[in-house]
């Protein structure tokens, strides 16, 4: 297996972005490679930021949120045609990027945060509405690391002293613009020196746990310890899990959360063992429009995820196989929702709304 | 991927023996190649019945139990010398055959019958002994179908018409002398139009759901469909799973199960959502010397199963690892028993102990 240079000298990831803007293209770290191998790709049309997304290159959320406003800045930028053919092609960009993944709503929220700040300067001269919207996408690039830093400090409130943290998938710096969110808050409580240890789920079919999360917390020096999925009940019935944090991909009005498919089995096995159960993620994964978790589409993806690893067939090439990539954890499960602007506690229903209203005001107050 | 050839022509497994007695040797069914590979083993000596249970080269409890047995019958078969060798030379092989695994209770049980028999009939001439090992040997592997059967039969009546069966690892025709335990369940149910399908549990680390579970039931034309181990929650919480049925590698007196790793977590999911859960065993696996599930020991196997699949590693070499083999569930996440002798049923002291009086009787009316 290779190694990046500089691995072991704990730099962190934070010295290396998972995303970064680029004249007329956006930088990508390629995320199906890792561990074994640091490639980054140049991204230089908004079909190739679709691309990336679908095949998991960009993956995670808040990630995928930024990934596509720079893909639709990418569309501007390349244009080069009249004002209504802008118009067309940023429509044709908005198309391409939110059909990639259905569930994260992120994704949808950014693009359609980006078709504001076209909305909003349409009437500018076509160099200015580029410049415009490659602004925009940066400045949610930069939000999202602040967002970030802001929840994991308020989430690391919640950790017990020598903390043992158990989690699934990858909510760390490589799924967001830096520092992660159930990472983030995980490295927020280790800077106070309150973590003892995480726990990793390895996170089958596409291994983001053990790929990603235990490469990400070994290179912040973050003791980690990886385990199967189907082990996490074992570790907290012998005792050996304070709590569990994960992140989100969408939050219903109610609290329903939508995440990397084990999360519901995680949060059952929680509550079954009296473990707090919390869920990190930035107030753009909350989506006060749906009411409760069945209304959030659940992406289904290839089988061949599951009946390989590595390229190589594990079982039968022809067993018939389900591979939801995500499901859905009741509010009723889970002991607080971290975001940016504060903690959620059931009932979601109010403490969401809540929520939502101060960001109206913090917003209104600038 | 290569196939065996016939396969896809439902000729089954019940044709293809996962162990036979051969004329001064083993013949096994090698799992670790499995399904890309048919490959059988002769082991001639009782360190070579070892070494295969070691490297899970034969595994499932009742299996390893029979395995063991003619690991005896073979030191038997072997030795050369005169009476009191051939007793050091069982004692030896004894201790050999006992250290291979500390979890399933089956090859301790079959290794101490052995030597029963032996002790029984150490008056006679050597080569009369050793024809009684190897009978007795033959014996057991002749049981356990036989047992397989009849649980499988009892076991049917509990599941419902049209039945969504889950399971983890693999309690199959290749976990044992043939039928299986959970599978002969499913067999016997599936014979008489009661099974719509099984949902396999990939089972990682050693993958022998999605490998030997899938593979068993396609040979069999038996309808399954393969999942990786963290959506059990996902199917359980949408319908889709009536009924869950596993193995049991040692079961305590009051009915605290081992069982592969994950099993535990599929018993409290089972116990959430209201779903059955049933664990079938011949009654060799129980153990009514060890009151609770506390005192089973608990095998830990090699870290790098966790961090590789199929040779190639899938995170960090240097990692730290978590990788017990077996998990314990509570008995009363149990909702029965299925045995040979017939189905327990909480509180397991009592139905236990009444089905090993039971067992005692029926000897005694030989």
């Amino acid at each position: 297996m290779r190694m990046r240079p500089g691995a072991g000298e704990n730099k962190g990831p934070v010295a290396m972005k998972s995303i970064e803007w680029q004249e007329n293209g956006v930088k990508i770290l390629d995320q199906t490679r890792l561990p074994g191998e640091v490639r980054y790709r140049w991204l230089s049309s908004v079909e190739q930021v679709a691309e990336a997304i679908k095949r998991l290159e960009v993956r995670g959320a808040p990630l995928i949120g930024v990934a596509a406003a720079y893909g639709v800045a990418l569309a501007a930028v390349k244009h080069s045609g009249d004002r209504e053919s802008l118009r067309k092609e940023l429509l044709r960009a908005r198309e391409i990027l939110i059909n990639t993944r259905p569930t994260a709503v992120n994704l949808r929220w950014a693009v359609e945060r980006m078709m504001q700040v076209y909305h909003g300067s349409s009437h500018l001269d076509l160099d200015t509405i580029r410049k415009r919207l490659v602004a925009a996408a940066r400045q949610m690039e930069e939000d999202d690391l602040q967002q970030n830093r802001c929840l994991g400090e308020l989430g690391a409130d919640l950790l017990p002293a020598d903390a043992r943290v158990l989690t699934i998938c990858n909510a760390g710096a490589l799924a967001t613009c830096g520092h992660g969110t159930a990472l983030g808050l995980v490295r927020s409580a280790f800077s106070r020196g309150r973590v003892k240890k995480v726990w990793a789920c390895e996170t089958r079919p596409v291994l983001q746990g053990s790929r990603l999360t235990v490469w990400e917390l070994m290179e912040d020096g973050i003791p980690v310890t990886l385990i199967t999925d189907n082990m996490a009940g074992y570790i907290m019935r012998s005792g050996q899990v304070d709590v569990v944090v994960t992140g989100a991909d969408r939050i219903a009005a109610n609290g329903d959360t939508a995440n990397k498919i084990g999360t519901y089995g995680l949060a059952v096995l929680a509550h079954y063992h009296r473990i707090p159960f919390l869920v990190a993620a930035p107030f753009s994964s909350i989506d006060l429009s749906i009411p409760g978790g069945d209304e959030i589409p659940i992406e289904f993806r290839d089988a061949d995820e599951v009946r390989k690893i590595g390229g190589l067939f594990i079982t039968l090439p022809q067993v018939e196989v389900l591979n939801p990539a995500f499901d859905v954890t009741p509010g009723e499960l889970i002991t607080g929702i971290v975001t940016e602007r504060g903690i959620a506690r059931a009932p979601y229903l109010n403490s969401l709304a809540d929520l939502n209203q101060k960001g109206r005001e913090d917003t209104n107050d600038l």
